[in-house]
């Protein structure tokens, strides 16, 4: 019995049990046809879609990239600090409620594939921008700046990910430790 | 005409020529024959040293992170501070002065391999274990320090790629971003 999905609602589908399949296992060890299997659609359907495991692959880091900017969107009704610990929070809630998702997001140990490596780039790069963004209003963002805070945001992601195996650690202390590292790391005025 | 090199000489040899190859051309495209060809050894020599390509490249990591912890040693006559620049300054210059292979130490586009994985973690926990142990001496270290110097040490290797494809920017100012982000990630006293 095949469920009758819009393009879209059926793109969405399909995305998300690529998330679940490749979060838990190599990628290696990923067949597109048990995707197809578990969304009971044929794999000529599954490759309208996405012409290959890679262009699949890119398009779910893609879509988890989009979930956690979205869930980490500032107030910038806030002061500085509290629109940093917000996002933070968010950040950590995101990483151990979809512990799976987030590990996905910063696996490296995949095929070197353009396209692959610009989906892990471009999720970087926006919240870089939107960082810088909010920076710009507060002080002079240089190179140096745009360095720390590139920086900055790889060490969010590995301090996330180590955390998720020691969550006897408090989400505040690894959130301070972010939010201290950021504000000193950019030397903004108000650390 | 073959150069008599003793054992040692020739794995260093062979590996020197390694980490030019593997440096400048993703891992795919370096093949192990070219490297006996270079050195002119036969294959089977190459073999003995290496029983496979990954089990070479692993090698070849190894041995530049091991260049790199000694160059980066601190001197404990030294206040933390003063450590902290020295290293830093040390890890800075090794980076623009041996770019490639610096670039191939964080190279993560390799095939998922349990050894290449593991000469990797362990020059990054070698780190980690001598900055610990240099914190100490100085505070309270507890899981969650552990996990700020080693999220740190990942900010430090991001921030130093970045920076070799900004060379305006000045070196003082790259160590001074790490050196800052190590004080408060740590929640150093004296920051």
């Amino acid at each position: 019995m095949r469920t009758r999905l819009s393009t879209e609602e059926r793109r969405r589908q399909l995305l998300a049990i690529g998330a679940e399949l490749f979060a838990s296992r190599p990628y290696e060890q990923v067949w597109i046809e048990e995707v197809a299997e578990i969304a009971q659609v044929s794999r000529g359907l599954l490759y309208h879609y996405f012409a290959t495991k890679k262009d699949f692959y890119a398009a779910v880091v893609r879509t988890e990239a989009d979930r956690l900017l979205r869930l980490t969107e500032p107030d910038p009704a806030l002061p500085l600090a509290e629109q940093l610990a917000a996002g933070l929070d968010a950040y950590l809630d995101y990483a151990r409620e979809h512990r799976l998702g987030f590990q996905l997001m910063h696996n490296t140990a995949i095929p070197a594939d353009e396209d692959i490596r610009a989906a892990h780039e471009e999720a970087v790069a926006r919240q870089c921008a939107r960082l810088l963004d909010a920076l710009r209003q507060r002080m002079p963002v240089d190179e140096a700046t745009r360095i720390a805070v590139a920086g900055w945001l790889r060490f969010v992601a590995t301090v996330s990910l180590d955390w998720l195996d020691h969550p006897e650690v408090d989400r505040a202390q690894i959130r301070d430790i972010c939010a201290r590292a950021l504000l000193a790391a950019a030397n903004l005025p108000s650390a």
